[in-house]
């Protein structure tokens, strides 16, 4: 009895697939540092937390399948704070980014139509696009460069008359890359002259260690029918389990159409989103430490890489994600072999390869993707670890 | 800018959609009573409660993609009080039961693949078929035999290449109707014999009020390869709100495929999967209270139905839905009119308009159902006023 072509096709998660010898090293006994996975190690907020303990409604209902009203009025606030002004009808709660992501795909793709992604992107934009049928054209970046978003001529080049979007993630997961205010122009100029949405997952809004904030889709001129952004509050409160996101634009229409996909899929969940809605009054300085922690862990991160000979690895501006390019022919063969052969003090590491952040195939066999999402001094041992089995494993191979 | 075919096409929910008139009659002090929509008014177990109030983990992190142990272990469990025997990998936790169907969609059909379906069914079926590029192909089934599943003959006779499953819900909503195992033997037998599976939506498992236990795809012999089962905790321990559902199967490449769609959306609730796994240990009295509660409630429903003129329903076995076929035009125009029109003492009553239920055009335009979510008191002054509305309603059209 057959799968659907897409059952077959879906791919099994780059993040998560070496797993089984992480899993494998554990039962042996040693302890794996793990930078596969943008887990954050940071508490959530304890008003977060009180949501849960206070829930006193004797019936667990239903909400409004745009999300309830307290936090769309909430979130309306947050965006207000980024100087992003919306109205709540502008805003539906989703069950995570991952759900913000499929609904984006697809009220604005039929099947077999295409988005421009600039790569290595999120892999799970893959997972996404199976399930709506639709074709990720890739953008290739590259190490060498930070992972700077191309020129517009290479962009236009890959525009078809299938292309129905350009889907940006900024800050970047997986490179870190934020984008400048002149290159958020040049798409918002391209968008419009060739009558295609705008996809952003902003869900590392915060994360910025340098320079300018990062530019908002929603606070571009002019293309404010264009824009379906995408947003999460898994990182910005380390809250992944809540699995509470959202999805903004300013196009009556679109809006409209999802309300009707989100009330096929009835509601997100109800106590999550009061837990969400609390973070909206935690002080600039909540987010202010959790920044500075991350920008020590990306120096320490990037300093580290920087000792390994023959690196490429431009320090990215942003998120807490950091790729690099390594002088061996293989990363998920290296990370294999640490997670079997190599440790120190029964101490091992592992991160994400970053062959499945490409859509074309062949790139990025030889990059990692490291998660800085560990505190200080564990990071440091474990990046002592990397660069130790690192020369090792060129030793033997 | 276009927006996507689905887009377009994608249903507003038929029992969402007349809530704008609700609300009107509610600005205008008018009470009412809302027979509409599928929320339970039962208490939400204190012992699930208590899980969130005793969420003590510092970090409200992601779980793993096919659900956290603990609550796999708890629906093992549950399933084997029901008398199905399940190992955990046969099971995989859903953002409630609605990404459990869309998930079976996904892995079974093709775009433009068809699912037989009995009519009237589960109207957000249809949202989800959206969502999957399926063709949902209605049988059809009548209020004057109780909503009763079509001979066999009648089922082959939609059955084409393109079918690549049936799918039931049972016990049904919107009909309430109970499926014997003689009629699940021969959608058996039929699976079995075109070589497509069999997805059933189990989420009313419990709410069976006359003669035997509703019988679970997942019990019938010589089909294991064939079948997937959709469940959710949201009727059963009235916690809608927590959407937290489940796909099983024990088709090992149906659930090898299934876990990669899990792992592109990461993961499900953390906190509402604890409070989930908390309600596997209630005693057995839990379930036969509400079940009392709601059989007289459904005699209430019944009995007030009978005592219109010319009402066609046949008393259902199961659910908390009874569908009624009313000696008017359109249910539609009827409940406007109540809403808009009609109080008894500023109260009026809502249902849903079956019509929506249906997806062959034209049928259930005359046809309401009612979903007996009321303490019997409010159940009791509804009916009278729906009674009494219809009598009014007929007069003036």
């Amino acid at each position: 009895m057959n799968l659907s072509q897409r059952a077959l096709e879906i791919q099994a998660s780059p993040i998560r697939k070496l797993m089984p010898y992480a899993n494998n090293a554990k039962k042996n006994g040693i302890h794996v540092y793990q930078l596969n996975i943008g887990q954050p190690d940071i508490e959530t907020p304890q008003e977060m937390i009180d949501m849960y303990h206070n829930f006193e409604e004797k019936v667990l209902a239903y909400g409004p399948s745009q999300g309830l009203d307290v936090y769309r009025k909430a979130l309306v606030k947050y965006y207000k704070k980024h100087h992003i002004s919306l109205e709540e009808d502008e805003i539906i709660v989703t069950t995570a980014g991952s759900e913000a992501i499929i609904f984006a795909m697809l009220v604005t793709c039929n099947v077999d139509d295409e988005i421009i992604v600039p790569e290595p992107f999120y892999t799970n934009y893959n997972g996404f696009a199976t399930m709506a049928g639709v074709k990720l054209v890739p953008l290739t970046t590259y190490a060498e460069t930070g992972f700077a978003l191309p020129e517009r001529e290479s962009i236009e080049a890959v525009i078809t008359d299938r292309t129905r979007a350009i889907m940006i993630c900024n800050p970047g997961n997986p490179t870190g890359t934020v984008y400048s205010y002149k290159q958020m122009e040049m798409l918002a100029e391209l968008v419009k002259k060739h009558n295609i949405y705008l996809i952003t997952d902003e869900v590392y809004r915060e994360f910025v260690y340098e320079g300018e904030p990062a530019v908002s889709a929603l606070s571009l001129k002019g293309i404010e029918d264009h824009v379906i952004m995408c947003d999460s509050i898994s990182k910005r409160y380390s809250a992944c389990g809540a699995r509470i996101g959202c999805i903004v634009s300013r196009n009556k229409q679109i809006m409209s159409s999802l309300l009707k996909f989100a009330q096929a899929r009835l509601c997100p969940p109800t106590i999550d989103q009061l837990a969400a809605a609390a973070c909206v009054d935690l002080p600039g300085e909540y987010t202010a430490n959790i920044l500075a922690e991350y920008d020590k862990r990306r120096n320490i991160v990037y300093e580290e890489l920087q000792k390994i000979d023959d690196i490429v690895c431009v320090k990215p501006g942003g998120a807490f994600y950091i790729i690099a390019k390594l002088p061996i022919e293989n990363a998920e063969d290296f990370i294999i072999w640490m997670l079997e052969n190599f440790n120190i003090d029964n101490e091992t590491v592992m991160a994400a390869p970053a062959e499945g952040f490409y859509a074309t195939p062949g790139l990025g066999r030889n990059e990692l993707r490291l998660a800085y999402v560990l505190n200080e001094n564990d990071l440091r041992k474990a990046m002592n670890i990397f660069r130790k089995g690192l020369i090792e494993y060129k030793k033997s191979h």
